[in-house]
């Protein structure tokens, strides 16, 4: 089992720290991608080195993505590798998990269309404009797609992740 | 099984969030304490709303306490009633987590003679003068206590921790 999160400068940090010590305390290696490699820093000032940039990552390495939310996804959405990547897990239909604004992506990637999920309250229209069944949730499970809406989200969020896990291990 | 969180304004932001969202994950009930009600705030920017003041608490009602680090430790040691509180978790050997400069509590609490523990490097020395047998790891576990150093052990600290829950379940 290996996990990926992909974010750029200006994450929700708590949206990104979480996940990620949550995945190593149950011994899952994780890697961090973004657009390049070196640093990237969160909306509240935290430090998190990247481990490769989009071009160097080989998606099929991986058993889930997390999109932790934040302005990182707004500038991040429109890079054709990134599409690509999460395009790759809705095809192989391996858990895809993001939260707040991390959503941005699934509508930039076309993967929305019929499945229920949830965003950020500002986010909702542009979910449903992508066919989205958009639901005010604190999270929302469809097949492989994890959705939650904010921070205080993330105990719900990281709940059904780890259940996603135990079934994929 | 009921968790308290004790901190104060100026708290290492991760070391407060990554416990409490992990332990609602669990479904475990989790209270913040503080010296007094309304909402501290994190050296990063983030608000916690506090549940109850120091002086409203009965440590009775709780099977472990989480100390996290920041700057509040410096600025609750001297809180007579917060001693109180963590020597009936030592007296009743209720599992405690200090991490970072939570150890600080400890020192004060007067709780760690003999006791295997780590804590922030700036600690380390006074840790030593309480008494401690100091170790410069992740995590350190020795009985009731959990200790553990700065944000990047938390997958670490949180490991220990969920494994003395799932003892006192």
């Amino acid at each position: 089992m290996k996990a990926l999160i992909i974010s750029g400068d200006l994450f929700e940090d708590s949206e990104l720290l979480v996940p990620w010590y949550r995945l190593l305390e149950e011994n899952i290696g994780v890697d961090i991608g973004s657009i390049k490699t070196g640093t990237i820093t969160g909306k509240h000032g935290y430090k998190v080195a990247v481990h490769f940039s989009l071009d160097e990552i080989d998606p099929s390495s991986y058993d889930l993505l997390i999109l932790p939310g934040g302005k990182a996804p707004a500038s991040l959405r429109k890079n054709g590798t990134l599409l690509a990547i999460v395009r790759h897990f809705f095809e192989e239909n391996k858990p895809v998990a993001a939260i707040c604004h991390g959503p941005q992506i699934l509508v930039s990637a076309d993967v929305l269309t019929g499945k229920k999920a949830t965003c950020y309250k500002s986010v909702a229209e542009e979910l449903k404009s992508a066919g989205a069944d958009y639901r005010d949730e604190e999270v929302v499970v469809d097949g492989n797609l994890i959705t939650s809406r904010v921070p205080s989200d993330l105990p719900n969020f990281m709940r059904e992740i780890m259940k996603k896990c135990r079934e994929s291990a």
